[in-house]
């Protein structure tokens, strides 16, 4: 039989390297025959746009500089299958480009909206009675999944996240003066990736110095009183926020630009809102930072962990396809933090869609400002190791189709 | 005798190493007894607030460590030196300073303002005929020093800014729609960082579509007309903005924030504000992205030609202090593009100060928005080789005092 394998959702440092370890175990399949990319997630299917794999990957070479590519190599999609019920035609042109290119198996990359895809595309077929095998392989830099210990990305996304903040932190102390220094940080309803840079305490770091993510509990007047304590001690103040925090009493502060009816100012995220608050109520030097999609595309410093970790649970996702199971999403189960050991397994793909898996209260502080230590070990493997980049020219070599 | 070193103005991922190039050479030196570090630039001379450096850097560790530390480990100041007429005291108390702890060579590593500082001190030393030497050593991210072929600092931050916009190319393009990303990047006046990532283009790319420098002469009709023109090739838009663009005619457009009487739009840097009128003139998904201060601080991604080049040109400032030299600024001189050579020479700190080194007008295209194929030659050895960074947890060492 032949296999297809897509990419879906936001970008990652290790989607590419997901893509490899389906593609590295399918040759070794002897059940398996060609191998197909769907180009722009499960889109490719439906609009029967495939790329045979086997003629684009060749030699070892683009086996390293995959594993270094940022991004999708097939590119990505945001698209919503409906269900079955609703509207049965996507799925029969799915059927149609599976049974027309001998696809036996479909492996999905992405997050909890591609394992809705997983669920529902895999009860068709169930319902069909057709024999195509559909599997999830988990990837996103929020670390959201539920019933997976973390996410292929995430590592990637926390090493350079921390890395940076370190990096901040020092230059944010270059000068004998009051300063505030405010770095948003992505997760969307997450506070996994921004709670990461608690792990630079490791390093015997003090800073960020207030971390605040979207399960805190929290007013621009605590934040306001927070940054007046630490004050106290600190001349370089760093805070790490969430996007996806929510500011409560926004509306009795001067945030320097519109105000909509609901007391939201619309024109500007978390951080700068943050800023021009901050500034505007203790008069000093305030800086606000968006990392941006650079915390999702910074393969030039991936955590090797990562990279093997996704290559690997995709290397199981193929096996587990072997054995004719359907419908499920591989996922990792810690089994120690040190020495740092994992079991992969495969859970419901249906009970994995749709839903967050939010940070851990027990592993925010009661003053809703900073993460308890005893997160750090969590995080402490997941950002550990560095690739070896190949480069040219001083520059990363990217791998293109 | 002894000497002292201070660094001043903004950080870089290389005025670190030139702090070493001090120490490492000052040690070989037989004249040379104890090394005092100023805390905060000059302001740590005013202040007596020095650091005997002899102390603080024991081993071959401490040197790899401050190697691959960003910012500066003495902390900085943006102190603006009066002329000795307007002003005498503060003179009198450098010079009570360098007495005291009979400092005969004080070394000042910094940007334009710095060397300044160093015209207006020497002059002041020769007029009170006092045995103090007074050399600058050139550092700036924003490469604007005259009489320099480039500055230490501009490599590591163009490898940064080059990297990452490799990585944002990759990431902006991995859904099949029409997009546009705005990276701004850091400056002031001149455009050599921003025109920097035209160097892709020797590794095959051909993003950023649009380059705009300072330099350039550009309304924003013109940018709205280069973009349409674009998007008939390209689906995803890359552009390349200094954060010291002046856009012209924006009056016409609306940024979707308020407009001061002038048409200036202050709440935001350029990027956000081209964002804004794009978005709103060509009804398609746009990104800005603003690479803040990681574009002079990510030390994990420096130039090793930029950090030895940064130890190596402080390393002469030492020995042409050691001649009896005093009032210049060392320089770099190219002589070869390929293979790459440079020599070190010295030059008029008084000539240096308060001027900057625009990017070339013959560089720039005739459309005004993108960069010609010859500076790539001139920028490609600048960011060459990557240094060993050592870890510790996944995260790299910095050294603090």
């Amino acid at each position: 039989m032949n296999i297809a394998v897509a990419q879906s959702g936001g970008p990652t440092c290790a989607i590419n390297a997901s893509l490899l370890g389906v593609f590295c175990q399918a040759l070794k399949e002897e059940k398996i025959n060609l191998i197909y990319g769907a180009k722009n997630g499960i889109e490719g299917i439906i609009n029967d746009n495939l790329v045979l794999l086997n003629s684009v990957i060749k030699t070892d070479e683009d086996i390293d500089l995959i594993r270094q590519t940022p991004s999708t190599i097939l590119g990505s999609c945001r698209y919503k299958l409906p269900h079955y019920k609703d509207d049965e035609n996507v799925y029969k042109t799915i059927i149609e480009c599976f049974e027309k290119h001998e696809i036996g198996a479909f492996f999905y990359i992405g997050g909890n909206d591609s394992m809705d895809t997983v669920a529902k595309l895999s009860e068709y077929v169930k319902e069909q009675n057709k024999n195509i095998i559909v599997i999830g392989i988990p990837k996103t830099i929020d670390n959201d999944l539920v019933f997976t210990d973390h996410t292929p990305g995430f590592g990637s996304a926390a090493k350079y996240v921390t890395t940076t903040m370190l990096e901040v932190i020092r230059d944010s102390s270059v000068y004998d003066l009051n300063s505030v220094t405010i770095v948003e940080i992505m997760g969307r309803n997450a506070g996994w990736l921004t709670a990461s840079c608690s792990l630079l305490r490791a390093n015997g770091e003090i800073a960020p110095h207030l971390i605040y993510l979207p399960e805190s509990n929290i007013t621009v007047q605590k934040i306001i009183d927070d940054i007046k304590k630490v004050r106290e001690e600190h001349k370089s103040i760093i805070i790490a926020v969430s996007e996806g925090l929510r500011l409560e009493g926004l509306d009795t502060f001067d945030c320097g630009m519109p105000v909509d009816e609901f007391g939201h100012a619309n024109l500007a995220g978390v951080g700068k809102l943050l800023k021009d608050i901050v500034a505007n109520t203790l008069h000093c030097k305030v800086r606000s930072i968006e990392l941006n999609v650079m915390q999702r595309c910074s393969s030039h410093i991936s955590s090797k962990t990562d990279i093997d970790e996704a290559e690997l649970v995709a290397s199981c996702a193929v096996k587990t396809a072997m054995n004719g199971i359907t419908g499920k999403m591989m996922a990792f189960k810690r089994v120690n933090n040190n020495p740092y050991t994992i079991e992969i397994e495969a859970v419901e793909a249906k009970d994995v869609a749709n839903k967050e898996k939010l940070f851990p209260k027990e592993w925010i502080n009661a003053e809703q400002n900073n993460i308890e230590d005893a997160a750090i070990e969590y995080f402490l493997p997941l950002i550990s190791g560095e690739q070896n980049i190949k480069t040219l020219n001083g520059l990363p070599i990217h791998f293109k189709i």
